[in-house]
């Protein structure tokens, strides 16, 4: 039986798990907080960790696991990292070794699991202010460009940042920032806002991942930093083993993507 | 020379450096940063950093050195944990050992440093907005007291929660909140508005730390997630060692107070 989109978080990552749905997750569950996923062997971990604390606009973190530990527990009552996304990536000293949609073999109990906040969030609350999002309009990939801005390092972990590009127009900006302010856990506000030379790109029309889309007149270029910076600093650090989110494959939360913070319980008093 | 409390943070941490200043720490340097200080080895970073993700009302991570290195690189050109607060509290297996004004000898190459927000910074824009502080009016420290609600733990990490109460009028408390979802590196937005003993605290008048103060007609006792709860839950890990601020006695960062995010420098194109 085919789910309603609209079903709730619990029931897709259950169909995930399952094997039914091994499609995008775009449009799943609307409300909940999706997230990029990073494994990592925890020799790596701390620097990691370090990294994401100093560059919070393209690594947002929202969840970390304990050691070994394959559940996010601060993300939901059976959030899985091992089966409740529908594809992975396998990287083997920084080389793809494969796409499984499954990932329970590999676990081992020195990996740490880091959930990064995503995009999706703040789209959808741009979407509400009724400011439009071209390349949900448009139906592709967001744009997404390597720029010359350098990422403060940390350990093994250093380069520069990916942003991704939506045009805004010109009397919404402020709004977007003050609307992107109330997001940390989601990229936070724009990186940039204008010219694409003064951060490294040579030419709008040419995205470096994702697909272009058209800045009209009396349209702002506006970048954000995105969440395949961590996947590309992770990369040349070469680690020995390193599992991410296939793009578009994210992991789908119990958190409301309104949440002040990225918890699904808030701070309750002891039972 | 007596330095003027408005002087440079640089300016102050010299003089804090060089030992002609081992007072407390507030009202110097206004418009900057200042921090609570843990310093742990290695073995207990992860798990601390991993606590303090998540319990960022608390523990609201604004800096992380790199393993053996005394500076926090992302806070300044020049800080030095080892020297540049006034005064600071070491523990062995959470058992008080000293309090001396200049750490360089305890360094040790496995250390790790970590800055944790402080409520100067959102008390600071409180005041700004003419919401008054009855604790600096009254020139005592702030009133704090232990509560029953449930750190989320980490690793040997957990314990309940430490906040700091403040009278606000009951008309200005949703101004309060609006304004400290700005300082989320600053405790954040309160914890908890209203009934004492709905969060475990049985007499309002007696406060665990700090002093009293008196909660007038027409204002709501309102509570912050407090820096003395990453001090106890660490303790009662008991570390082999761990090095503190004393109480009151903060490092001085030279980040912007109403920076977007905890950096003295912003993102910026690579040389």
């Amino acid at each position: 039986m085919e789910l309603s989109a609209d079903a709730s978080a619990a029931e897709w990552r259950r169909r995930i798990r399952d094997g039914s749905h091994k499609r995008h997750t775009a449009g799943l569950a609307p409300g909940v907080l999706q997230t990029n996923l990073v494994i990592l062997p925890s020799t790596h971990a701390l620097d990691f960790m370090r990294f994401c604390q100093r560059n919070p606009k393209p690594c947002p973190i929202v969840g970390v696991s304990d050691t070994g530990d394959p559940l996010f527990r601060t993300l939901g009552t059976d959030v899985d990292v091992r089966t409740d996304l529908p594809r992975y990536r396998v990287f083997h000293n920084g080389v793809l070794s494969g796409e499984p949609t499954d990932i329970t073999k590999l676990w081992r109990r020195d990996l740490v699991a880091f959930a990064i906040g995503c995009s999706f969030t703040f789209e959808h609350a741009l979407m509400a202010a009724g400011i439009p999002m071209r390349h949900i309009d448009c139906d592709v990939t967001v744009p997404m460009f390597r720029t010359s801005i350098a990422c403060r390092p940390a350990g093994p972990f250093s380069g520069t940042m990916v942003v991704s590009m939506r045009p805004i127009p010109a009397d919404r900006v402020e709004d977007v920032i003050s609307i992107c302010q109330r997001f940390p856990s989601a990229h936070g506000t724009p990186i940039h806002v204008g010219d694409p030379a003064a951060i490294g790109i040579s030419d709008i029309s040419q995205p470096d991942y994702g697909e272009p889309v058209s800045i009209n007149p009396g349209e702002v270029p506006t970048f954000w930093g995105c969440g395949v910076t961590p996947q590309n600093v992770v990369l040349a650090a070469r680690p020995e083993l390193c599992i991410t989110h296939a793009p578009g494959h994210m992991l789908i939360t119990d958190v409301a993507e309104n949440a002040d913070e990225p918890f699904t319980q808030p701070y309750a008093a002891a039972a």
